[in-house]
């Protein structure tokens, strides 16, 4: 299964596409989407959704997760999140991938087995995790595969559920 | 000068089609966008992108006035309020129409004189200024026209200012 995963942040939004295929964990790509710093805020806004328009036609993910937010510094800033959530969301509905939310304290404990782990130790872990070598990534890149690694789980995790089951 | 308001709701999001011309306005159409209850969130924000890009394309706006909330309830609130206008300012991006905001202080203003009225006596003055008989509007299209009429009160003031000057 191959998933697209989602940091949305007004500056830089951060993806990363995971996949996982006979036992293995496989980063096929990650990175960020920076909108123009020129630009005004709705052709930013733009820009991100191309993006991720972009990164669903090359790669075909199967499902995408996206982080869900439930705190914000105040109500311009979650005002301003939630605008860029609205661009990525509005690219995600124009292809037929399932769409799955994921709370911060979900993926946290997906990737430490911590739910209040701080930024620093998601990133060592889902480069540990995945085999992501050349010194420290960006941190919304990392944020994106560490969503698609909790969704994956979870699938893995259903999956397992269900074949016992039977 | 044809001009496009909008109020961003996810419920229902409010728009007016406004014309100044030969000192006279004119409401071309007015109405609600709303999403079906039973989409999923992202489905409802493609909806009401669908929704202003059709309105662009079928009324040729020069310019496209959107309100700008400072306020929201809460966070949970200011993210889905955000996701909405994202919807929208991503539609408005994909055309060449310029873009404008103003806070409901400044529309309220421009409608009834006074920036603290309530939604009630804007809905009755924008009724009555703009001649709309019928009973009363839907609240979401009448705050969408009353944003278009700010707009195009600016513009003329800023007309009137630049031809005094010359």
């Amino acid at each position: 299964m191959r998933v697209l995963g989602i940091d949305p942040s007004s500056q830089s939004t951060g993806y990363g596409i995971l996949e996982f295929n006979e036992n293995q964990y496989r980063v096929l790509d990650y990175g960020t989407i920076k909108p123009s710093r020129r630009s005004p805020s709705h052709k930013k806004l733009l820009d991100i959704k191309a993006g991720v328009d972009r990164l669903i036609t090359q790669h075909a993910p199967e499902e995408v997760a996206i982080e869900n937010p439930f705190y914000a510094q105040n109500v311009k800033t979650a005002i301003t999140l939630g605008q860029v959530r609205g661009a990525v969301l509005v690219a995600v509905a124009g292809h037929e991938c399932p769409l799955f939310e994921y709370s911060p304290l979900e993926i946290k404990k997906a990737v430490t087995g911590y739910g209040r782990a701080d930024k620093n130790q998601v990133q060592t872990m889902i480069q540990a995790l995945l085999n992501i070598e050349g010194g420290k990534m960006e941190e919304d890149a990392s944020d994106a595969l560490a969503c698609a690694f909790c969704h994956l789980n979870t699938r893995l995790y259903q999956k397992n559920i269900e074949e016992s089951k039977i």
